[in-house]
């Protein structure tokens, strides 16, 4: 049975919502990051990175969130999370993903990590400074040119949608204003409906 | 038929070796960063990011580096450059693309492109001064834990390997000193020795 190792407010939720729109057996465990948890020993065995998500399988650990949201996909494909038959349009799904991970989360992460990448305090405070602006173009251009609507890739809900709606969800406290954003705010408005994902919310929260 | 937009030393090396391993057949056009091309009105209709690698097909355009491996992995079949029928070991593949494209990448355009996160100068070159340490710590993990060896995933040759071979290649000019990191160091050198990665790189510096 699938292992989620999560944080609340990560992109965790991202997992945890696909997980649960699967109607996948699975298990969680919430790793304390107040406690530094994801440093300790016990846990640096399962995800040497230190970092959460991972989802431990029957057939091992796995990290990274573009890659666990695709195997679930196609772990669980009566889900039709992905279009797994379409080589391109699985492509299109792994590409906005890919943006999510590498570009928004990025951006954002300069806001409360700025330590990963300089160590004088200036220069992580001015890299702070800069997240309403640098996290904001991210989603000028998924609102221009990314988001099909009604969800990432038209009518189909696929696994870009908890990945943006977690992503999303960071947007006020990174300084940006989600009524720039129409298109986005409804996304994050029809996805909070979603019971997979209240039930992925509730049980992080809880 | 495919089209590669590619820019020399940056990580559009990756999907053209993968095009060349696949025996694809394919175009390619040099986007010249010194005129500013990846900011042309010409070129943003192609990919509003303006970053490369893009890549048109019939289908339509295809961007960010971890999609089109795995797209041209699933295109070419024949060419066995990822378990594509084993959910699991295509998730190990893109974890490990995925951890390239949002932690090592990144910490490496902190050494270039520092302006996308802070704009005081004093800033950026703190960004600068702790490339070595960021991106010599990615690699150390990619030395201990993730690379297998001879290849990334073991035995079998995968879209892993031209990513991982292209981000090595920085190393020196992020810092860092290959000799730490013995097996990457005789990764780089068999890759350096296959014909699909010669012709690739002649192209881009030809």
């Amino acid at each position: 049975m699938i292992k989620l190792y999560y944080a609340p407010h990560t992109c965790s939720l991202a997992s945890h919502i696909a997980l649960e729109e699967a109607g996948a057996e699975y298990s969680s465990v919430r790793i304390d990051f107040a406690k530094q948890e994801q440093r300790s020993e016990e846990y640096l065995a399962i995800n040497p990175k230190g970092r959460v998500p991972a989802m431990a399988t029957d057939r091992g650990i796995l990290t990274e969130t573009p890659a666990m949201l695709a195997f679930i996909a196609q772990t669980f494909p009566r889900a039709r999370l992905a279009p797994l038959e379409d080589a391109f349009a699985f492509a299109q799904v792994q590409a906005f993903n890919s943006y999510l991970c590498s570009t928004v989360h990025v951006a954002h992460a300069h806001r409360m990590r700025g330590y990963r990448w300089a160590d004088d305090p200036a220069a992580i405070a001015e890299m702070k400074r800069k997240v309403p602006e640098s996290v904001g173009a991210c989603f000028d251009l998924i609102e221009r040119e990314m988001l099909e609507g009604p969800w990432v890739m038209g009518g189909a809900y696929t696994i870009c949608d908890p990945y943006l709606f977690t992503l999303a969800q960071w947007m006020e406290a990174d300084g940006v204003d989600p009524k720039r954003f129409p298109k986005v705010a409804d996304h994050r408005q029809r996805m909070a409906e979603r019971p997979a994902v209240r039930t992925a919310i509730a049980e992080e929260l809880g």
